[in-house]
């Protein structure tokens, strides 16, 4: 048995929705006491740290529904059914900013709100960058706007919060830490 | 207007929980046409980077029934409506570890998952750290394990995924960078 496992009892699925779907869990605790767990479902994501030859990371902005806000945030994108982390960064790279990479490092992966969703995000070092002729398409319901900000710049964003995403956050720390070895 | 703003048309009400709330959106996009967002309404988070007099970061490992595993995670919780992110900062380290802290600075905010989710979480530093004598109690339904790991120790566990969470790589990248300085 797991560490602390909490055991399902039952399962009653609430809703299935195009990103999402929500369930809620009735689990028997290690104190064998009862509670109720509210869990999304999702299929998982990648973010995308490109570095432009110059040196720069690559950004986009796009608005957020459920913030009410635009984001700056580093490329990502949903997993489709089945397919493999780097295929679909490679994908959303190429159709969030024209870019492709001639090197694709896995760096790692992260729960992003453990406590309610089983979202997992797989984030990409992308270097060596090319500008793609015909790149692929956004979605039809996606607006971006790319941005390329020298390290500096994006550490005085994150500290003012102009960046405002967990994700990019992490990868800003992380080129930074690159930098300093 | 702001950029590439999405204006809701209808708002539909799906499920109402404990810890969150599911809508769906329907939207107007910058090009004319119409959207459906699915949003998970949280209260925000807090999250707690503690450093022990000695050096080490204080975590806490728990089950974490989306995922289905234990993680290990910097504190943290979520707040009760109308508390400010310092109390709940304050509580939530000591019902989890057992500290108090007489240096707490509030580094930043960042959203985990802007793509479905509001969720906020407000990150802290505690310093300066005292061990309560009799310390609040845990949630009924929260088991937690408490870990004091060295920064060597903890971006070893970033490096081979015994830290999954997004906050809590943050956080050892944080210390990381703070001690390059």
């Amino acid at each position: 048995m797991k560490k602390f496992e909490e055991i399902t009892t039952q399962t009653t699925p609430i809703y299935k929705g195009k990103i999402v779907n929500l369930q809620v869990d009735d689990v028997t605790l290690p104190n064998g006491k009862s509670a109720k767990r509210e869990i999304i479902k999702h299929p998982g994501a990648v973010a995308i740290i490109a570095i432009t030859n110059e040196g720069k990371l690559v950004m986009v902005e796009q608005y957020r529904k459920a913030l009410e806000r635009s984001l700056v945030e580093i490329p990502a994108g949903k997993l489709e059914i089945g397919e493999e982390p780097i295929h679909t960064a490679r994908r959303e790279l190429e159709e969030e900013t024209g870019y492709g990479a001639h090197q694709f490092k896995y760096l790692q992966a992260f729960a992003t709100s453990p406590g309610f969703a089983d979202e997992i995000i797989h984030l990409f070092v992308a270097t060596d960058l090319y500008h793609i002729e015909h790149s692929a398409e956004l979605d039809e319901d996606e607006f971006v706007e790319l941005l390329e900000v020298s390290l500096e710049e994006a550490q005085a964003m994150v500290a003012d919060g102009r960046i405002y995403d967990a994700k990019t956050a992490f990868a800003v720390l992380w080129l930074a830490l690159q930098q300093e070895k």
